[in-house]
């Protein structure tokens, strides 16, 4: 097994993390060792395993709780493993699949689980997974179903990739499927057929001439998004195919529903086939809640919007504020060259121990 | 074991090979039956298996030999088996995945191999797997590979459907893969990477515009095509895809040579990345040979021109003169609703006797 030692810089134990491969529905290992490190290294946390999740908290019958969320699993390794280092001291870069997304945040909620003895807020640690995937096997929502208190608080921080700034808010994302169906006939004689891959030409024509919006919400700026994210079609080599599908991901701002979204692509791809098979809804920046605020003081006062779906949107509709912050530029995200300033690693750790105070 | 008895009608042992399922690389069950039924029932022939062929020949010392080939194997199943009947009588039809290719004339070709003791021609048969993918599985190239001697004779006649008239020459196929590329980014930040599925629009839209050549040769007219057969692509549900590719078929009249469709499709898709995975030349008609002209004569005169491509064009490249013969409508190979009409079984066997010669 895997072993990790939680009292480790945040730094190395990035590494660490990273090196533990742990790519969505495979997070097993990762788990394990995270679980591990817990129990053997913070005596003074409740620890609970769920599924491949690890949960941990304080009860030190503080006023206020704060829960910091991470998940553990990565998208698809992309040559990008293990773990590598370049320059070194200040400018020391650590680069691999999920320094950004997110094991640099997860890293750093690890280390203070184990050294923060006496946090002057009560503090709850949610290590989940399935994160990178469809909505309905993420690990947060199965623990918000199944042990519904571990998640409640006064503030969530949800620690994904945010330039080591706070960022409020978050888009919603939707996937939908677009089915083009035909008839099938011998390629030789194709007039006999439909060919459902050539019934894709004009989806995919509005989908290159389509333009995103850009939102203002609070003095934040939201830029959506329209991608295709999989195309499958085809029977065999000399069979015109009678079935084509497209999958489509939009990200939509916070100004818009769910049920908002859903009827905009409608209208995009008016005359096909369309399914919504995953949605998550946007959460609107927040920043009115009193503890958030704290802690955007805390972190010098910058803000930014954020733009990836995470799940603070979840945190928001419990009716908790919620926030994302945690090291790694989010634009690296789901990149092959996926890498994190050590810098902001370190950052993000010395203003949540501020934030959260108490001393190992 | 399925068993088959091929003295048995073609039409009842139509139904029989159909019966069998034989989708291509899944020969073993049809060989095993139709090898097991040479050999109880054909002591007169030679029978040699070799992988999921079935090969058979008398040796009588005639001045001409002429080689009947089929193909055991069907594209995929579509909830075409087993076979049903409607009408009776002359009206009677056998419906179901093979009816047409080409299990008609393979009962039609097992039939004369048991019941033919004494023919004017010798005559080699060949029951052959794989015919209906990518041309290096085709069984009938493996045996010219491996038992070249098998092919040789004066006439092939090659027992694909074509509504019971003799069809002359066929289409050359070609399938090509375009392949584009991008870079891969999260979908929340699409403007990061660059969509290798919406790079297939511009592709796409070429194919549904491309108006398909007509071609007359000797008389007969060939209608070419160019069809999308296979689109993939996609990482996962928020990744803007690095890969698609789309897979092309081109069917491709006796005028051009292999290089020619290659050269014209670069042409087509001028601008992206282009590669030849499979390919099979045209065969031009051949009508001047002696044997083939008699066997027109025997069928009655009719000639028309063939659009799929058979393995009559590997005899062609063998340099004999070869044609297609067998009963069921070409325009109903590979769609769901395959069905023959069993005058056409009775009509190709009655011209081959006739043809052949010889009585059981």
């Amino acid at each position: 097994m895997a072993s990790l030692d939680p009292r480790t810089d945040p730094v190395d134990l990035t590494a660490a993390l990273v090196d533990i491969e742990s790519v969505s529905g495979h997070e097993a290992v990762i788990a394990d060792a995270v679980e591990a490190g817990l129990r053997e290294h913070a005596p003074h946390l409740e620890v609970v395993r769920h599924g491949d999740a690890v949960l941990a908290r304080t009860s030190l019958g503080r006023p206020s709780r704060v829960v910091l969320a991470g998940h553990l699993d990565t998208v698809p390794v992309n040559r990008n493993l293990p773990a590598t280092w370049t320059g070194s001291g200040a400018d020391a870069v650590l680069h691999g699949l999920g320094t950004v997304d997110m094991k640099g945040g997860d890293a750093v909620f690890l280390h203070l689980a184990a050294t923060l003895r006496a946090p002057r807020h009560d503090v709850t640690f949610v290590f989940y997974d399935c994160e990178e995937v469809e909505a309905e096997r993420n690990g947060l929502g199965r623990i918000e179903r199944e042990l519904p208190g571990w998640l409640r608080g006064d503030l969530a921080i949800v620690g994904e990739p945010s330039n080591a700034v706070i960022e409020a808010g978050c888009q919603g994302t939707m996937r939908v499927e677009l089915r083009r169906t035909g008839a099938r006939a011998h390629t030789a004689r194709a007039w006999m057929g439909d060919n459902a891959i050539h019934g894709l030409a004009e989806p995919l024509r509005r989908l290159t001439a389509y333009e995103p919006r850009v939102v203002e919400i609070d003095g934040l700026t939201y830029r959506e998004g329209l991608q295709a994210v999989r195309v499958t079609g085809g029977v065999s080599g000399n069979v015109v195919p009678d079935e084509a599908v497209l999958s489509v991901n939009h990200r939509f701002a916070p100004d818009r529903t769910p049920e908002q979204a859903e009827a905009h692509l409608r209208e995009v791809f008016d005359g096909f086939d369309l399914s919504v098979v995953d949605c998550s809804p946007a959460a609107q920046p927040g920043l009115g809640a009193p503890a958030a605020a704290e802690l955007v003081r805390a972190a010098g006062g910058r803000v930014a919007a954020k733009l990836g779906w995470t799940d603070v949107a979840r945190f928001a509709a419990l009716g908790m504020p919620a926030v994302n912050f945690g090291p790694g530029d989010p634009t690296l995200a789901h990149t092959r060259e996926e890498h994190v300033r050590v810098a902001e690693i370190t950052r993000v750790a010395e203003v949540l121990r501020s934030f959260l105070g108490g001393t190992s």
